[in-house]
């Protein structure tokens, strides 16, 4: 029988700059909120303190805005420095329209101005992009924090994004490490004895949602712990929640 | 400063058929659990149930299959009763394809099969329609559980949708009551002083999110409590969670 779950906020983590040691911090701010994870927490982290350790950094100011650049800066919020850092960091653009710039990252993710965020860093005005690679930034902080923590815990790194058709911006997995982004209800029986219909769900997304519920954006809470959600650890990819081309109707 | 906050399955609320009082299954099961419902918890409850006490269940082979019905058949994975069911209740065919029929229904909710569901009462085989209308749906349940626990919480009705581009189902709302479907964080200044960024966050479609992580789908779990998140209660409806044509991208 499912029991409850907490989402737990991490608070105190401040500011984050490159070559700063996340796991240390994390760990630190735990201590200090007398929180120690235990087996099966799931550590949710915003994309962006990630970014920033790892120095995922730019100044727009010294990149060459290139001729399509101009153009979404005439249509669009920001300036022609901004787009060509996002389209830089694209493949393809999926929609570029009504003063929006949607593109598939290098990644395989589809989000508005490929993740690219503007940042604070001091009074130096920079903007941040999205880790190289989600999944190992995941993992790496998984097994530092395993290790400090002496506790098997899961790590699912979250960016805000916004959907078609529906308002409003919902957190996301963008990588994890240590547990299964999909959950697959498929051909299990209901508790009638009969074979359910196929689903799968997204249950690394659905945390990323729940723990943005302890993180607002006024408060500066970047981490939050999930404890009490079931789940078997295992190695897997936050690429099963992107939706393969053949699969995917809206291309 | 935000706090934790626990996410509570509802057990034993059993198989509900039309006519049920929902207020009264509900306020049993909390009964039976020990749980005493207080101001500010928001009460998630699948649209199976909420739909199956209102009575919106048609037996598929009384609708006579028009032609498109009998198209989708041939492509999809139900057979035409279920489809001509599905296309009464959309007002509009999206995608047509790869055996998939996604339509937006009389609500504006996009979604495969306008969220019709087959369903089982006793040994009849039946299909569950979406509520009339969520928002009054959650408004009823609402007054009602207020009045019983004397308590001020909030209501959302909650469905499993997919959507393009990302694998997998999150669960999301489809009708709310007494809360702010959501948050705008849009012009509040940042811990470090600066304005930040628009952001608009779909917090009811996080908390149906958060909520689905303790229902499972074996477990029969169609509702849950979320203690803890902070809001101003408000009277306001899910129709604000459907992007209005004008800023759809995606038509």
């Amino acid at each position: 029988m499912t029991g409850p779950i907490q989402i737990i906020p991490v608070h105190g983590i401040g500011e984050v700059v490159p070559a700063d040691d996340l796991p240390t911090i994390i760990h630190i701010a735990l201590k200090e909120q007398d929180i120690s994870l235990i087996d099966g927490d799931v550590v949710v982290v915003t994309q962006k303190i990630v970014s920033k350790a790892e120095g995922r950094m730019v100044d727009p100011t010294t990149v060459e805005p290139s001729h399509m650049a101009h153009m979404a800066a005439a249509q669009g919020h920001k300036d022609a420095h901004h787009y060509e850092i996002v389209l830089r960091e694209s493949r393809r653009v999926v929609r570029m329209d009504r003063r929006v710039l949607i593109t598939e990252t290098h990644h395989g993710l589809i989000c508005a101005n490929a993740g690219v965020d503007e940042s604070n860093v001091g009074s130096e005005r920079l903007v941040t992009l999205l880790p190289v690679d989600p999944d190992r930034s995941a993992s790496r902080l998984r097994d530092a924090l395993c290790e400090r923590s002496n506790a098997t815990v899961a790590v699912i790194i979250s960016d805000t994004f916004g959907r078609p058709w529906r308002e409003g911006q919902v957190n996301v997995a963008i990588g994890v490490a240590g547990i299964d982004p999909l959950a697959d209800y498929a051909g299990q029986p209901d508790t009638h004895g009969y074979m359910m219909q196929a689903s799968n769900i997204a249950v690394a997304d659905e945390m990323a949602s729940a723990a943005e519920l302890v993180m607002g954006k006024v408060d500066a809470v970047p981490v939050a712990i999930i404890r009490g959600y079931n789940y078997t650890p295992t190695n897997a990819s936050a690429q099963k929640l992107i939706r393969s081309p053949e699969r995917d109707l809206f291309r």
